[in-house]
């Protein structure tokens, strides 16, 4: 089979130009098929801020109204999209940027209102697997914003994390897939503050035990879940690194 | 030769979801090969205003600092882009969107400073012909933002007239163009307030000197410079239209 890489990179590297630069180098030097998922999500509170829409967030998720959804929509397809696509072309690499709206590339629906409502956060119902073998064998590297839609006009604003896994699974009869989710630590760590905590590997039961301890919390809840769905749904291999485990084997392991 | 369709679609109708539902239903309803190419500045000014971010104007050009190219690149090719986008694929119309740093499609130079410095402001310097003629070949509709880069990393804002003069340019020896400058008039009128004073045909010296007199002004200087130099360069047909125009013979045809 096929070697696919893909790299799911968020958290403060978007937001530090210089580790971005770092980020997009490593990325370019990867050989063979890949794609780039990138978040956004401090910038879309930082711009929320200043127009002075409300930030709310329910266990690392964004309650995305109407006008947060623009915010969303303006930042990962605008800003955040085009400075990666730009300076992946600047190196190279043949790069082009997707919404989930772009040829229906991912299919979501509306998140049902139960405890929470989300408001317009979208849940992956389908990604156009077609679509994505052709934009791979036309050896274009897909980078990929965290904005889906309805496929009936309605733009959704959904996880980054789990748009890595869905589109991931989407692929692994097709290709041997590395997801990799890159953010500014080194990997899940047991102390936030100690690089030296670091858990090498992580199943399903590690961390039900953590996060009754407090240890894991917030937005590292659902990327575990989405690494996990990952791996169950046969991606074979799944981690949490930092940017130095793109290309060496680092972070934290995910075993089911 | 086979037929193409290239819209460019600005001002009032993208700020207005009702007309601009009607243009999206008349642009799925063209047939054959098609290009949607869309502006959005008004939105970029209220943005910027609501940012504190002053909106600068010179011959109806925007100048472009660093914090309105930001503006710019999330209005344009975030919300505005991907709203289209996901409306027309809920009409069942391919559409992709694209910036100019997607795929290297549209390179162009940041502008020299002679009497304005017009900041990252971007003039075309490259079509990536190849690229477009692939996007067309595999029936996708790609609607193209009005956002270019340098090839070196800087994104670079171009105005969405100049694309679609320059993608007509690059496409009229393959395909029998019609281009149609879309906007919220019925075309070149010499009383902007009185619809039975448009104007049917309108060549440059006819422009000279309506602009001499003061009647032709503002935005619509470049748009017709625009018009006439793709005519120049060999596209087959121009014309500057309101939404009716797109497909009835009304407006004003552009001759050189």
């Amino acid at each position: 089979m096929k070697q696919l890489t893909i790299i799911k990179v968020g958290g403060a590297i978007l937001e530090q130009k210089d580790k971005l630069k770092i980020l997009l180098r490593i990325f370019h030097q990867c050989k063979g098929a890949k794609i780039l998922i990138h978040g956004g999500g401090k910038e879309v509170s930082r711009l929320s801020r200043q127009l002075g829409i409300p930030v709310r967030m329910q266990d690392g998720r964004r309650i995305t109204d109407a006008d947060t959804l623009k915010v969303a929509t303006m930042v990962y397809a605008g800003w955040v999209n085009k400075t990666v696509v730009s300076q992946l072309q600047s190196l190279g690499t043949n790069a082009v940027g997707f919404s989930g709206a772009d040829g229906n590339l991912i299919v979501a629906d509306k998140r049902g209102v139960a405890d929470v409502d989300f408001g317009f956060a979208g849940d992956v119902s389908e990604v156009n697997q077609k679509l994505l073998k052709q934009i791979l064998s036309l050896k274009w590297v897909p980078v990929l914003c965290a904005i889906t839609h309805d496929a009936s006009g309605q733009l959704l604003n959904t996880n980054a994390d789990t748009i890595a896994a869905k589109i991931a699974t989407a692929l692994c009869r097709d290709y041997a897939i590395t997801l990799k989710y890159v953010f500014e630590k080194e990997g899940v760590l047991k102390d936030v503050n100690d690089t030296s905590s670091l858990i090498n590997m992580i199943s399903k039961s590690d961390v039900d035990r953590l996060q009754q301890e407090g240890i894991i919390q917030d937005g590292m809840i659902p990327k575990l879940q989405n690494a996990f769905d990952a791996l169950k749904e046969g991606v074979q291999q799944v981690s949490i690194c930092g940017i130095d485990g793109i290309y060496q084997n680092t972070g934290t392991d995910i075993v089911i």
